[in-house]
């Protein structure tokens, strides 16, 4: 155990909240550190820096080596600028050198058995969706952790399914696929300081040992963690009405708040997904 | 570019398919050298080894920092054992000393919701099972990631879906919270041999630049990759029947090539999920 650590440990749960383990590795390092970066400069991410990246995504388990996800990296700024406004118009999708789109695949497995001459009913289940999510995040979270490590930074866009049709047309999506998150990829515009790492709800809250605990366990936990939230905010001049707790809330009370993915269902089906 | 840089693409890709990138880091090499270890020693992982473990867990990114996830750690034999027949009898969800169990976890945001008096109608929409499913594998990624850095190694447990409802009343799981998977960890027993590192598809199949492209391009890519498998089954003395392509097939054929996860909509609807 070093400073170091428990520095990271402190910007990650909160000052004090969390002592160091003995045990420690560079890896993990490096996985604290991350950040959600939605500032900027122009330079480009080289192909070269994307083939190591690709590799470390393709090295993240598959689900029975089934491969049920692609990527599309969008660098050209009239199709970053339109995948900006299918996600809420942020600006750093807009901005960002790089879009990684990444992709629920069953398009390729059923392209593959047609070749075959084999049938594949089972891609129409919930089973085959989830599997396909699944595979897309393992490899996209590898993705992330490579790019930072070439001192590139990024963000995963969970506003890509706002309007999952109007990207499937963008990006020319056959029936089966579906993009499930876009993620930035660029190194960051810290020229008005560099984005902070967010604290995290205290271990005890997201761990359970053998059993999940009683709900009511939780209480302290997140008293503790709005404190957190709390101080964070206050030290990143952020404007948040009420608690972390509150906050959340107000993201998760109404189909409204879900900004136009409360038709997620629909718009699976009309890309070929039939959940069954 | 080093030798081992090119030892470790030609495993990941085959012999001579990928020329290294002059682009590369200790990071990347770590995330390249991932093996599904399916044989463990006996030898505990320590609590002090879990905390770095689900540090590295919680830095991953989390969708509107909702912490939609939670993982049950599981180390008592009898409950491994039972996991271990909801997950198709494999041996090392028994075997090995530690079991994690990543949850999608809609029920302490529905807690922390009541706790302030607010609604929270959104988490019965399909979206909030998706940002939970995702979150809950990001988290596991850096898990597996940092358990690897530690000279420990894992291997997901999709088997965990083929009876959600069992899983969840061994584990004391709320509504609204669904074990997407569960991961092996522990120490490998190689005396057998290690587990080996398994070829991916070419990364001009997964990686689509500007649009998705036409599938028919795909073709010689798959090709290779059967190829390149094909040589990696006979390496491993195993008997699949049939090429990459006739094998995975197979697995995606009928509804019943799924293990039981055919039912997973009906399952979600008993766990809480609505899905609408």
């Amino acid at each position: 155990m070093t400073t170091s650590e428990q520095q990271k440990l402190d910007l990650r749960y909160g000052p004090g909240r969390l002592p160091a383990p003995e045990t420690w590795s560079p890896v993990i390092d490096h996985l604290l550190d991350h950040r959600s970066v939605r500032r900027y400069r122009p330079d480009p991410v080289s192909d070269d820096q994307l083939t190591a990246i690709i590799a470390a995504a393709q090295s993240a388990a598959t689900s029975s080596n089934l491969h049920a996800w692609s990527v599309v990296a969008v660098r050209d700024p009239a199709t970053r600028a339109a995948l900006s406004e299918c996600a809420g118009n942020q600006a750093h999708v807009r901005d960002a050198p790089l879009q990684l789109v990444w992709l629920a695949d069953l398009a390729r497995l059923e392209h593959v058995a047609r070749l075959a001459e084999r049938p594949c009913a089972a891609l129409d289940y919930m089973e085959m969706f989830v599997i396909a999510v699944v595979d897309a995040a393992l490899a996209a979270q590898n993705a992330i952790a490579a790019a930072q490590s070439l001192g590139l930074s990024g963000c995963y866009i969970g506003g890509m399914r706002n309007q999952p049709e109007k990207v499937a047309e963008l990006l020319g999506l056959p029936p089966k696929v579906f993009a499930v998150f876009g993620m930035t990829i660029g190194i960051e515009d810290d020229s008005a300081g560099a984005a902070a790492i967010k604290p995290r709800l205290p271990q005890s809250a997201v761990l359970h040992h053998e059993r999940y605990q009683p709900l009511k366990n939780l209480d302290a936990a997140v008293d503790d963690y709005n404190r957190t939230m709390g101080d964070f905010y206050e030290s990143q001049h952020m404007d948040v009405h009420g608690t972390w707790a509150v906050h959340s809330s107000k993201r998760i009370s109404e189909a409204k708040s879900l900004t136009g993915r409360d038709r997620l269902v629909e718009a699976l089906h009309n890309l070929g997904f039939k959940l069954k």
